[in-house]
């Protein structure tokens, strides 16, 4: 078997994310629009200037246009909530794109980083570099007692929340996922769709956070996510993979190959039927099935085949069928005709 | 568009049938264990006799290996009736395997040839010069105003009837094809699935023939046949192709191509999963789309993909499973990897 840093057989990406509000000023659904415009007002100068630790490049998302909004949601910088809001909010980007801070979504402030493979704390200690560095400059809003002010009570105190996109083909396969949601619910624990909150499990990825930030450390929440929660369920799917490379090889191989065969020949591609192929091609590639397509390759296939990265390579709006046929020629370029 | 002899981008194959039986001899279905075996006793020797026109190798089908009945079926040569059948019957088959005399079947005598493309015209001589050779040596059952005796009322008169396999995917895929059996209706034409009478359409192919062989010549029948009933079919199909072409090249390209490119990636195939991709492949022969694969390699397929085949291959009995992976092995060895 291929070995894989960070555990990224499973684990395709961490986040962190840290939620703050700015003190004195009321919280973004009860904000009026003034309030919420002196929020960017505020803010703007430590996120774009040069002084500043890291994001750098703001999008007004008042005023962007519909593509360019729906990129940022691709790649998942911004929420869905945040893309399809209206009234005055936007987003300041790392020039890596792994780092964004949204103004204005559900506080004032919530800062992201991503890295692949399971780091959270490397994530962690980005956002906190930048915290620490514009925290200064703003003030944030906090209790003594209860710590960071959030506008949902679940992100008061750190208001930190860990997350692992975590890729679950073979416990899919085996009908245990339900079993790992359970596992999951009584650790307290959220898991969502691909695409956050309310999203289907797109391509057999789960998303896994703390719910909790209230009554632990930082780093407490940090060892318990990296040490204990994230690899329990890696180790339940490694298993899940070896048993049906075991109990059923061919039956795998036949199913893998075919996926990768229907990737490499079609002339059109839906983003679901991509996504579900896509994630088949993934196992085979960390089951050492598939062995010409790098990993990262297909991480990165995830994020392009997404109709908005495909309008934007285009240059052009496209319709249904048109976004069919770039993605298979997108899909077939980056996978070979096979 | 690629020309094709005998329109066999249509049409699979041609066959044409005498039914016979002996005079003073009872019809097969009320006749004794005895005379059954009476019945094969007389006409063994003009069967197999080095002076015969025609068919040579004889198979006893009451003592044949099932496997052997298996395979005679699955390539047309007997059906299946007589296949499943007990008690004294048997078949003798011509070398080049177009021609078979199948011995009390519904009749005492029932002589097929079958020829590529629509040629019923060459398997009816090459069936009458038989029936002409053996017929002083046996004594056919004929009534002066009647004509040729058959146990069954629809072949009484002239006992021919001819039959060409056509294949219709397009006429499948426009929702088109119960027209074309409506037509067939009014036309006395009888409409089978692959394998004959009760068996389904599997692979898109329909095997159209005249019902009736009474108060007609046989080349009035053939020529009917021959020039108007199966050519409209042909047309029909072949204007549909065109449409979907015209309307939705992509379309028709990209489900050719993904079952190609399954055919050659799977490690596992069922037996109505390949006959529909290759039907599909076939079509994409006919329409130029699919090039380097010969017309004639897709039709062998169509037999050599029966399991009957695969275990004559594999000299041996298979298992579901054996025969799914012998299945996928041998596609790919005839349409490449990819």
């Amino acid at each position: 078997m291929p070995e894989f840093a960070h555990d990224e057989d499973v684990v395709l990406s961490s986040r962190a994310r840290i939620a703050r509000n700015i003190a004195g000023m009321p919280f973004v659904h009860v904000a009026s629009e003034d309030q919420r415009r002196e929020v960017i007002a505020r803010l703007l100068p430590p996120l774009t200037g040069t002084t500043s630790a890291e994001p750098t490049i703001w999008t007004d998302l008042e005023t962007a246009p519909k593509q360019r909004r729906r990129m940022l949601f691709e790649q998942h910088l911004i929420s869905r909530q945040l893309a399809d809001a209206k009234g005055p909010r936007g987003v300041a980007v790392a020039e890596d794109e792994a780092m964004s801070v949204m103004i204005n979504e559900e506080d004032h402030v919530r800062m992201h980083a991503i890295a692949p493979g399971l780091q959270p704390g490397l994530c962690f200690e980005r956002i906190r570099d930048f915290d620490v560095a514009i925290e200064p400059l703003v003030g944030w809003a906090f209790h003594e007692r209860w710590g960071y002010q959030s506008a949902c009570p679940t992100n008061t105190g750190t208001g930190i929340r860990f997350s692992a996109m975590l890729h679950l083909p073979a416990l899919r396969m085996t009908r245990e996922l339900e079993k790992v949601r359970q596992a999951a619910k009584d650790l307290h624990l959220a898991v969502r769709g691909y695409y956050g909150e309310g999203s289907e499990s797109s391509g057999n990825f789960y998303q896994v956070s703390n719910q909790i930030t209230l009554g632990c450390s930082e780093e407490e929440l940090l060892d318990r996510f990296v040490n204990t929660i994230v690899p329990g369920i890696i180790n339940y799917e490694r298993s899940a993979r070896q048993m049906l490379l075991r109990r059923d090889r061919i039956a795998i191989e036949d199913r893998i190959g075919r996926d990768l065969a229907v990737l490499r020949a079609a002339r059109l591609l839906k983003v679901d039927e991509a996504m579900r192929r896509l994630s088949s091609v993934r196992l085979g590639c960390c089951l050492d099935i598939v062995k010409v397509i790098p990993l990262q390759q297909i991480n990165n296939l995830f994020h392009e085949i997404q109709t908005g990265h495909l309008q934007t390579a285009a240059d052009s709006h496209l319709s249904p069928i048109q976004s069919q046929e770039a993605r298979a020629v997108l899909v077939r370029r980056r996978l070979g005709e096979g």
